[in-house]
């Protein structure tokens, strides 16, 4: 425990970094995976059990909060953290993903977004200094700077005027951010640019000379494929400050996360363990299992009988396909817990072949369970 | 435990019995609720949570099961305890009840029900020998005899042959548990009737002159109004053995429980706390509270402060709230999980009413939060 945001190198295996950020309300084991909670819960799965995993940190979604139940009314309830029972630390992403791929009838303006609820049609606005407001109000100890994420794909042009608004809007975010955020919080830049790599670089020199808390990589795994991802990220990281966290928003599969990882990634938030858990797939150490599937009928081994989750050790693959067939809420219950574990896992099995030196050989064991070619496309939607 | 199954009548409080089922597999406080497990799960509630709020027996409906997964392939898989992990006592019903409610096409004869699946349209047979051997397969360890439930409303002479079939069921059904089961299991006759008490007292004292191990009341929640249920039960269950258990079907409402308890009943089972839990309703010792009401919007009390359950202790009303409206998993996972806890805690205060001598205590008090009015009528649906 630290009473001001900081990070901590602690050892490098060639591009892979072992870190820890701290934060007033815990440290964050780096490379980190947060679970999704995007309205408050992460999907299915019991805060208590999402703890159980090893996770150091959530995330919630600004957009999904702000329009429901609302950020003043979080704010009102005693905060993010008390609303929905979690006492470490929680990232908030900005707003600005959701809204270009949620909400209806948008106008993006200098000054912000004007746009409708998909929930209800009501009318927000949301800008850097409101997004910020918003943070505040849900409680978030690491804020996302109000960014507008660039379509994919986009000429150079738009990804160039896109990637300025994200640098204007930075550092109105980072403005608001220093005059109203109490101690120990923490503000992350967002590295722009579309799969240009002179834009990156106009990106991540502006916001480093900005001196934000910690850099965001956005505008990825949006449909530009596994080797483009990686290629800006080779690109972009190396512009980043070594002495500050780095986040690649959205991602991913397994073999996603290695590769970035790989390149001096430490932090990954991604819906893809409780998406996936509700459309009946699992995530093991030999691949995915699609949990439907007749081949696990009869079969009584457990997803993972060596692992300690009681999700992923205790139901068998047969009752969990008849749970599945059965339409039972008992199946998503299971397999986004036991996916959610895996992950968590995946990072420990990930930090620690850094402080041991041997990264490459798990990274080459979960790249022969991960196909590149199930890189993750993110998309967000009212499901979160 | 014991090696054979068997009741102890401990005290008595008016017509409120406390008692003990011994089985191989453990012992049954009674009066006990049954918490309903149709497919092989109680709805949204991980068994692990629904041992810990002290439910000593659950119910798993031979119907659903016999179709999916199939009775045969639950056997071959080591029995419906090894299967959905409950190594506690099991209690099945025949199917009776749900081949009426839910099938389609069936055709009733002396011999037995041929009908279709609701699921898949595929073709089954149901017969008290089949349906013997169906609940042997699953490994239950209290089973029924098959009867056919009386439609309601009936007229005397269509209660008295329907009644009269149930019978000659329960009398092949004993046949055949007596040639099949192994040691340690019970067969419980049931007693139809439908309000005719005439019919309600052939049927006990035919049944009681076979010699059942234990009683069922059926026929009755099927929307005859507690009244006309109550009438019934002071009826009949004085023409049961005191030396055996009596167990009233599908019921119902803590005052349908507690009015039950006062006529000498000793089991119940009923979807109520999980279905209302999916709808949103949380049931408390204060009476019933719909969490999608807005005057639960800002209200950071828990359901119960004082429960022991974590899902009614600690989840404020304002989550639950949030989380109906937001459609997440986590509002039907939570109140299940709380209204599968007040069942069993409405239980408890139950048996140590009677063995104090104050049960009309509680009874007054439960009918308090609980106005009749609200009589539960049982229905089965593919959903248990």
């Amino acid at each position: 425990m630290t009473s001001a945001f900081s990070f901590k190198l602690l050892a490098t295996d060639g591009g892979a970094r072992l870190g820890e950020i701290g934060t007033p309300r815990g440290t964050i084991r780096t490379p980190a995976f947060m679970p999704v909670g995007t309205a408050a819960t992460v999907k299915a799965v019991f805060l208590d059990d999402v703890r159980r995993t090893g996770a150091d940190v959530i995330l919630g979604n600004t957009y999904h909060l702000m329009l429901r139940p609302g950020a003043e009314r979080v704010a009102r309830l005693g905060g993010l953290h008390r609303f929905m029972r979690w006492d470490g630390p929680i990232l908030t992403d900005s707003g600005g993903f959701q809204v270009m791929s949620l909400s209806q009838l948008r106008t993006v303006t200098e000054q912000g977004v004007s746009f409708r609820s998909h929930i209800d049609g009501a009318l927000y606005d949301l800008s850097p200094e409101r997004s910020i407001e918003v943070q505040n109000l849900l409680g978030a100890d690491i804020q996302m700077q109000f960014d507008e994420c660039t379509p994919f794909p986009a000429t150079f042009e738009e990804a160039a005027r896109s990637m300025e608004l994200s640098l204007r809007w930075g550092e109105r975010s980072l403005a608001a951010f220093r005059e109203r955020a109490p101690a120990g919080r923490a503000l992350f830049g967002i590295v722009q640019g579309s799969v240009y790599p002179e834009l990156r670089t106009q990106s991540a020199q502006a916001l480093v000379a900005m001196n934000f808390d910690g850099y965001s990589i956005g505008g990825l795994a949006v449909g530009e494929g596994q080797n483009a991802m990686f290629e800006t990220l080779s690109h972009t990281t190396p512009l980043l400050p070594e002495g500050k966290p780095r986040y690649l928003m959205g991602v991913g599969t397994p073999a996603d996360i290695i590769g970035a990882v790989e390149r001096g990634v430490d932090m990954f938030d991604c819906v893809m363990p409780t998406r996936s858990g509700r459309h009946g797939q699992a995530f093991t150490w030999s691949g995915k299992l699609n949990m439907r599937n007749a081949v696990h009928m009869e079969d009584m081994r457990p997803l993972d009988e060596t692992s300690e989750c009681p999700a992923a050790r205790d139901y068998s693959r047969a009752y969990i396909h008849h749970l599945l067939r059965a339409g039972e809420y008992l199946a998503p219950m299971i397999l986004s817990w036991a996916n959610t574990n895996f992950y968590q896992e995946l990072m420990a099995a990930i930090r620690q072949s850094i402080r041991e030196g041997n990264f490459a050989e798990l990274a080459a064991r979960v790249r022969g369970a991960y196909p590149s070619a199930e890189s993750h496309t993110h998309a967000a939607t009212s499901k979160g």
